[in-house]
């Protein structure tokens, strides 16, 4: 797709400074774009960059002021960056709706239900009585199992898998290779010291307005449902274990993981690679760093806590600075024992 | 499938009070569950939920006391929770029983050999002399390389990948996205500062009745084979390097990682994000905490460790609990420093 | 694939003693291998497996004195070892030399270009407008978005994900399930407490002769590309965030991530399970410990750093080592406030 200066402008209600017939096709970054991408400059530190760059139209602030001539066709506008976010998301859009029919060979069993203006790509799976909601785009590899749900305008990227009886809601994005409603991780030990698999019944619920990242792992319940609730976000790698449920807008960075049963509150950031363990409440708000380990339920909301174990993050820190100086403490421990010695010696002899 | 309350009587040996034609074809927590949902209610806790739940049919203790009346057809027998356990057992056996047949499209190699009462889903391949055993369950998308060998009754969820030549006992799961037999992670330093690849020229075994999570990564040996032994259950996205060994009925949480050539013993639980680094020999029974980092080898069996690096679970709490009380303990000592600075002084003076 | 001893011999420049006529069509290690099996001995500590082992031949070195008869075949040479790496070297060419052709069903967009002696197996998709190299090799479920370009040489195991627009080098290896190219973790807040997507417009560049473990995510940049550059090495479970870029032959291990922004330079080395925080710049040479988490960009050439938060790594041992003993210096400072209070008593009293 290409788009002239001219079109652009009419888009984000700006005005053409030159050649409004040039046209792009792709985006860049003002340091490295090329001749046929469009850019932008908000930040006054890449100025310098405006009287080198390549590319063949740049949106700029309305009251920006040209020290050197520019070689780009310039579209004036109000707020440079807030205009060129607006044209990514509707260039996403248009690229998205563009997409749809269903590509051969893919697998639907007969009992599916499919809804209109779907993409459905080659090498598809969709289960028995699976329902596909409108406007839905299951990309190459989706394997979507028996009695699952996709409500409309959802998106599964490619190797996506969704075990048996789960249900996705609307506007869900799911990224490449993410299982949803694998069996939970319980066995119960025998005398024998093997162990006996407890049957993972349960069922995955994604609420409507998540997307989860890449080869992320969420488990199904043992009985009942693992519930990711409206609009939380969670990135690549995560582990959400059976039971747990994730709160309202709730912020989970990579490779974090959330242990069995443990209920997160709503508008909680957890930080990467940190860990949760089971049958945890974590209060709303709450903010849990990178790489720390929660043993214990928060209870306070909006509580900051890190390390592992993790505590009350100033704490936490001058804890941490205290540990660093730790040799020198020691050293003067020993200076202080030599001197009690020689005080006490001399007492003894005096 | 439906089942009513007096079919689930005579398999759990139970009797039935309410309506026996009552029918259910799921099952559902007391405190959750609908109606034509079966639940069982075992902890006195939830007994106020027996009064309210719309469950149709609850399984109870013999001995249970009814102080209202209650809407759901009960079913009587000696131990309601274990009896709620082996209907679901059987009900998934049930299940997976009737998945049988071969999907198209397939990809089988002509010199594969295929088991009886298998179930191969569309979209899974099949390399060659690959043998299947018998009421294997491959699910879409599962890639079964060159002359991997399957034995009977072992399931593959979707998306699983099996390297060329890698061996899979009986009763065994692995879930979705799991890769078993990627190269190992071996490089050659070179005198430029590059690397050379060393050939990943080994399997990965996998014993009878094992467990594996989704999106896991087991690599292949270097040279002979990476081995799970007999029983283990390994979680989601766990990582085991080439070589490694992992003892029978050994339990490893979500997110770990289990570095080339150590051998983890028998009987071993390691907590979630655990990291075990190479060459180490973990006694049987050790218990390994979650996060901790294991730079040693652990030789006392039954050993219990926890942090990073991991040492004796007690003496590290004792340790963290300290550490926490540092910036108090500096304060003390500087304290101290004042006053024997005192005494000193005086004694100079005096 | 069989080869005789003389064979062998031709290949490595070797002298045999026995039976040259002898075949093997595996490998094996010395105290393991069985008939049928190419097995060699170079430390001179496994010299009692060369006169029990199975093996049908065994490489050994020229100077090797023989204290007992051997029922092996052997071949001499000068390095044992090197002839052994190089023959599987060989081998593991020739096998991946073998394997060509289009395998049914594949779906390749009818504007793909695809290069010359390559291999794509079943179920693999490919985009419009892709371009895909001479001897490219892609296995079952390979998924290539739209506008990807995949350089000669470079293999992509099963169920490797690449999205749109992203572009991999030569002689790339990819393991079976890694994404590349997801949407980056980039959501702005509202005043309502919900998030707003931005949207992930750039792209993935893998530059020549990488490797990439499976499982791993390697996220497309907000604008530009995220890059990884010539020769690194990256293990299973690895995640790489938006905008990105890691050194020439940099070695990151399992389970490691580096957040959104950051630069890693060359020759440097992530230890597994590390972290490192976003926008940092870690400086060429550095070695970062496993489960370390960098939290400052590190600026001098060749550090070693360890823990979390990552500092120096002589002085974190000290601190380390130091914390151990904190109960120890507990006692030690109450010990010596009893001294100081006696001191101070009798100084009152005298």
């Amino acid at each position: 797709m290409q788009f002239t200066a001219a079109q652009i402008a009419l888009l984000i209600n700006g005005q053409v400074e030159g050649d409004a017939t040039v046209a792009v096709s792709s985006f860049g970054k003002i340091e490295e774009a090329k001749a046929g991408q469009l850019s932008f400059l908000a930040n006054p530190k890449y100025e310098d960059f405006l009287y080198q760059t390549q590319a063949s139209i740049v949106i700029i602030n309305q009251n920006q002021v040209l020290k050197q001539p520019v070689h780009s066709t310039l579209i004036r506008v109000e707020d440079a960056y807030a205009a060129f976010a607006a044209l990514l998301s509707k260039y996403q859009q248009l690229v998205s709706e563009q997409l749809t029919g269903i590509e051969q060979p893919s697998y639907i069993a007969p009992t599916a239900q499919l809804g209109e203006n779907i993409y459905i790509a080659a090498f598809v799976y969709i289960g028995k009585h699976a329902k596909i909601g409108n406007k839905v785009k299951l990309f190459p590899g989706v394997v979507i199992g028996d009695n699952v749900t996709i409500d409309d305008n959802t998106i599964l990227h490619a190797g996506v898998k969704v075990y048996n009886n789960c249900q996705i809601g609307k506007n869900v994005t799911i990224h490449a290779g993410t299982v949803i409603g694998g069996d939970g991780f319980g066995f119960a030990p025998l005398n024998d010291g093997s162990y006996k698999k407890v049957p993972q019944m349960g069922n995955v619920i994604i609420e409507d307005n998540v997307e989860i990242g890449s080869n992320a792992t969420i488990d199904r319940a043992t009985i009942g449902s693992t519930i990711i609730h409206c609009g939380a976000k969670l990135d690549n790698l995560i582990q959400i274990a059976h039971n747990v449920e994730i709160g309202q807008h709730t912020v989970i960075a990579a490779q974090a993981g959330v242990s069995g049963s443990t209920k997160v509150g709503n508008h909680v950031m957890v930080g990467g690679q940190a860990g949760i363990v089971g049958h945890l409440t974590i209060a709303d708000g709450s903010k849990i760093n990178a790489q720390s380990g929660v043993s214990k339920s928060i209870k306070q909301p909006n509580s900051i806590v890190t390390g592992t174990p993790a505590f009350e993050y100033t704490a936490a820190l001058r804890s941490q600075a205290a540990s660093r100086k730790l040799p020198i403490l020691e050293k003067r421990v020993m200076e202080l024992e030599k001197l009690v010695q020689q005080l006490l010696a001399e007492r003894v002899t005096s």
